[in-house]
């Protein structure tokens, strides 16, 4: 039996935020634990997975999804347990994930719901078997071809996508080369993920040097986290028919001005090369393929991966920041 | 016989223009003849192609060619006559193209050589059964990926390329929008081409709401020859899985600044869309196929061009700014 506290803790937005959230843009409340209706199941969420893709969600504008409304509970992946079901082939104890958002409860339908298999678990169901290696896995490989004895460059590389494409680019036999923003996370990508160079940007005195050192033939595939000047840089270094990926844009989320495009996007053409975005959800379909080999490549021990688990619900706000100051070791979820 | 002056008139690169060409960025230089050699022919040009790329190789900047040299025969594209061959297969009085230059006499190699089959018109063969007419059909259909019932919308349309761009999407069922920049041009894309609405980018008071208004239903495919606020503000209203086909960008040619990147680039993330560039001499080996379709669709009547030639190579320094400046009216070229 689980353990069931009186009430369920919901975070709602209350503002939009300017620039970065401030605690002021978010609502703490105590709702009455939900009843599931006939066809619905209960689910205690247990993690949260925070995502840079949240700080768009609040923005007062049209997206992939619509924005979050104010008062709304804060949009996001949980992986929860069932407690109560009302819902044929669900069973209190079985574990799930879902879009159950900023709360300690929500009612869920069948087509919300995906079951996790026995034996995984519920923190590597939102990491490397869950949305982020799913990412990794159909950015790098469908959006972006990659070929055998490529070039992969990958932005934001030692954040829970990043980390994952280039011990994809190894595994696929490719020269992976990674940006990120600490020394620390530079060792630990080439220490420990088998990395075979990383730029740390912060410290790099001339960026587009680094890569050309770096990436002695050019990137043939540019995987794409954080947008802005990085990406603009990369554009010089493409290869001919070069794939560059849109995962994400993390540098300019929090940005009050207007940001720049990417002022070298006419190496496209003198490369014939290609820029395309992509959202994991589009490859639905083809989860479990991808599920199969990223948990053979986990279980050979060819895939690693770090979690930074914040313990509460209540510290949800503040630790999502930490996605924005590069503080982050690894996925970042929330225990709840 | 064809009769031969006595010298070759040469214009050659004298400086790197800052801005728009000036007329002290070229020079003009009289030379003997040159005499073919073993395998090789003298061509006699008759029609040299102004073309907006030209601005781009006077830069000193690798690009997808490598810049012209300061001193040497400016590049272009030009249709001739053979006058002299010591090459087996061609003869005297055979038309053929190839980037010959800027310059009234060249000696060729096989390789450097096209045959212009019997019956076409040298300015068709620059035109819409040459590079503009192969360039927008290959970007349109193969980098664009176009279907049946989309929307393509087209910048530059007034202009070589983007006038055939509209006319093939027609031709295959799609509704065609064209950006040009005067009520001249906008009204012979809409009355006698067939475009479905044309935008003035001069006097719409707001580009945006206007691509709105004749892109009901978004853009799939997005032609660009322009680059800039206009590439920029069409990215607002892509489709899913849109395409973005880069073919050029003549607004930036003669920036002295740094031009601007597409900020809405993220754009390409939300709609799961593509941004790619091009060259037309990528598609060498298909050259055959296209051209049969496109002199097909010339001889059914479906598709229509303008002219706009110039006479006098020493003329050609001036011309070309009229590809600036947008006062050409359709495929601007020299009468040597």
């Amino acid at each position: 039996m689980t353990q069931t506290p009186d009430t369920n803790l919901q975070i709602r937005l209350a503002a939009r935020p300017k620039g970065l959230p401030q605690e002021s843009d978010f609502q703490f409340v105590e709702e009455p634990i939900p009843q599931p209706g006939e066809g619905q199941v209960l689910v205690k969420n247990l993690y949260l997975s925070l995502d840079p893709a949240m700080r768009g969600w609040m923005n007062d504008r049209k997206s992939y999804v619509p924005p979050i409304g104010i008062g709304e509970v804060m949009r996001g992946l949980t992986v929860g347990e069932v407690v109560e079901s009302r819902l044929p082939g669900f069973a209190p104890g079985d574990l799930v994930s879902g879009i159950f958002g900023w709360q300690r409860y929500a009612v869920a339908r069948a087509k919300d719901l995906s079951r996790i298999p026995p034996g995984i678990p519920p923190t590597v169901a939102l990491g490397p078997l869950g949305m982020t290696g799913l990412t990794a896995y159909f950015g790098l490989l469908e959006v972006g071809q990659l070929k055998a004895n490529e070039t992969v460059l990958v932005s934001g590389a030692a954040g829970a996508v990043g980390s994952i494409v280039g011990q994809i680019a190894k595994i696929k036999g490719c020269r992976a080369v990674g940006i990120a923003g600490t020394d620390d996370k530079c060792r630990w990508l080439t220490e420990d993920l088998g990395f075979d160079a990383i730029i740390n940007y912060k410290t790099a005195k001339d960026l587009h040097e680094e890569i050309r050192r770096t990436c002695p033939k050019g990137i043939d595939v540019y995987f794409d986290n954080v947008g802005g000047e990085i990406l603009d840089t990369a554009l010089r270094s493409l290869t001919f028919h070069a794939r560059v990926v849109i995962c994400g844009a993390i540098s300019t989320y929090n940005a009050t001005e207007p940001p720049k495009g990417p002022a070298n996007y006419l190496a496209l053409l003198v490369q014939r090369a290609r820029m395309e975005g992509f959202l994991v959800m589009d490859f639905h379909a083809r989860y479990p393929e991808a599920q199969a080999e990223l948990g053979r490549w986990l279980a050979e021990g060819k895939l690693h991966y770090r979690e930074d688990v914040v313990e509460g619900l209540e510290n949800a706000p503040k630790a999502l920041l930490r996605l924005f100051d590069g503080s982050n070791a690894g996925k970042l979820m929330v225990r709840i």
